[in-house]
């Protein structure tokens, strides 16, 4: 047990008991909130406060996130003048912990989908393409993990992955808001699932503060799931996270954090290597994935090696495990891999022409 | 000259004698259309017809597709409820052929952006996603590319890229909306650029016309860019056009056309390839590039070889054309390549595993 860390048994709370109370009675005020901080305009048909007329409010007060009734969209600063909307069929919560705020709504399109503060955190349709790329990617280019970190990732579909991995004796997931697991155990089963291997040790608390007592020298591999995606101009470069993180690593060990999309307009990708090669010192690479449901329709990876002799090839998954077959291991995910494949790894790695070539500020 | 062709000098017609007088008599009326018949809603803020209370008119004939007064989004009925919204800055150009309607909006986000009868056809800012692959994918798989029809494509772009071929001796173009190249013309000068090329011949007329009577066995590529992506249960797999497609080209020559993005939930890749090798008779497989602007993020190509000894690996380019140092040959093109390279080009082949697997109707 680390200092500072809340004490708390991994089984799923009576998010009932938690959390009804506050749906009921506080809804619409939640709902207004939700509206007017985030931006975001999710009320069904049937919440419309319209009138008769088929008249819709406009947001005068933001002309740069438009707003649909019944649809929910992102609200993106780092990508104005577009907005990707999604129909919203049914809200099914909303709440706030002491940390966010969050809803679940069901969508036409994409499933269920979580929203964290406003923004899109996953939905049921593509979460594979997230969940799958930022586990496997780092650990299938490791010989034999056994120690792993997880950083945020609360909703547990990165515990689900690493759970694949036969190898791993012992994970560590370090999430500050126990609301949040909760609430994706009640709503996303196949996601939260993650919690249910044996080897997963949940910490309730800050990022930082597990990693200041961390032994050193301990993790095969570090993910990291709790800050917006990293471009090279991006706040943790300017705070001691990421040399935290390098101090945990094992020589040689890997850390894969989300980085912007390569469409995003002021992302330079050799510029992004190089602070992060200049914090690990070994090897880095830019890797991508495909999520519709983000901005731009695809989001980054930074894999960071530290330095030991031999340099880690990201490229080349020397530790694969690719569904060949049906009797591969699954841990406790309910099904094979839906998106990650050797290939796929590889490919990830390929830049187009542009994005390698991007230098400026 | 083929029969039925018209004819037309590789010349930008005046495009203001054409259609300025349209512009300014009909731009209302025409505007209206395209807001009902096309479920596009483009108007800029000056140009509003609601109130000053700052409420917008809803549109209660379509629910399916929201409108936002100053934004763009295309109608996809293909993609039910989800819409990706484009700020629009200001229109500059509105009308109708004999075939379609056009609009050219400047957005903030994208660049100039055309649309062609309520679809998205393509953005200044991802177009070479698009158009350079297209080209190479098929182009860079042959040895010595001399002879090239491309069906459609009349902006020019797919034309721009076939120019960086210094192998290319003919490059026939079928494009049947003159009306459509001169608006490409004048307000996409870096992508009707491919006009320029000197081995461009230019013919306005249906493009299954010009097969059925053009020479058999006679080109190395066939690029179709004039439907909507295709999929297994596509109507173009119920008539001959791809038959003719076949017949012009010559042994192991290969055609490439736009296919669905590998999200789309009806698409059975293993299908779709089943269908163009009962067709095509060679080598066939799916790629996929990056396109931000497209539902999803992401849109497909089929590539598919006519019958010789030796099965087409499209996987490997055979004919490389990355541009490794300035001083390489550009073509008409203003500059190097944007988006493909030789790495690009393989991983487009790499697919998720649900897309490999999703065999169903």
């Amino acid at each position: 047990m680390e200092e500072g860390e809340e004490v708390v048994s991994d089984k799923t709370l009576l998010i009932e008991d938690l959390y009804v109370n506050v749906q009921k009675e506080e809804t619409l005020a939640i709902s207004k909130n939700l509206c007017h901080e985030n931006g975001v305009s999710a009320e069904t048909d049937s919440d419309r406060t319209s009138g008769d007329d088929g008249r819709l409010e406009s947001d005068d007060n933001d002309p740069i996130h438009p707003q649909i009734p019944g649809w929910f969209a992102e609200h993106s600063p780092l990508w104005p003048g577009q907005a990707h909307f999604m129909k919203v069929e049914k809200i099914l919560f909303q709440g706030k912990s002491q940390y966010q705020s969050m809803m679940v709504f069901q969508s036409s399109a994409y499933g269920k989908v979580f929203v964290l503060d406003g923004a899109l955190q996953l939905t049921e349709k593509d979460e594979c393409a997230y969940q799958e790329m930022i586990t496997h990617l780092p650990l299938c280019s490791l010989p034999n993990p056994q120690k792993v970190l997880l950083i945020g990732g609360g909703d547990g579909g990165i515990l689900r992955e690493i759970s694949r991995h036969s190898s791993v004796l012992h994970i560590d997931i370090c999430e500050i808001d126990m609301m949040l697991i909760d609430v994706y155990k009640e709503f996303f089963p196949d996601i939260a699932i993650g919690y249910e291997d044996s080897r997963v040790n949940l910490h309730v608390m800050d990022g930082s503060k597990f990693l200041t007592s961390a032994q050193r020298g301990t993790y095969d591999a570090i993910i990291v799931d709790a800050f917006d995606p990293i471009w090279q101009g991006h706040e943790i470069f300017e705070g001691s996270f990421l040399k935290l993180v390098r101090e945990a690593l094992r020589p040689g060990g890997i850390m894969c954090i989300q980085a912007e999309s390569l469409w995003f307009p002021s992302l330079s990708i050799p510029k992004l290597i190089a602070n992060c090669r200049h914090i690990f010192k070994g090897s880095v690479s830019y890797a991508w994935t495909l999520v519709p449901s983000y901005p731009s329709g695809t989001i980054g990876f930074m894999l960071c090696s530290t330095e030991e002799p031999c340099d880690v090839d990201f490229t080349h998954p020397i530790n694969p495990i690719d569904n060949v077959d049906a009797n591969n291991h699954h841990g406790v995910a309910r099904g094979p891999l839906n998106f990650y494949n050797s290939e796929v790894h590889s490919a990830a790695f390929c830049l187009p022409s542009f994005a390698i070539a991007r230098n400026d500020d």
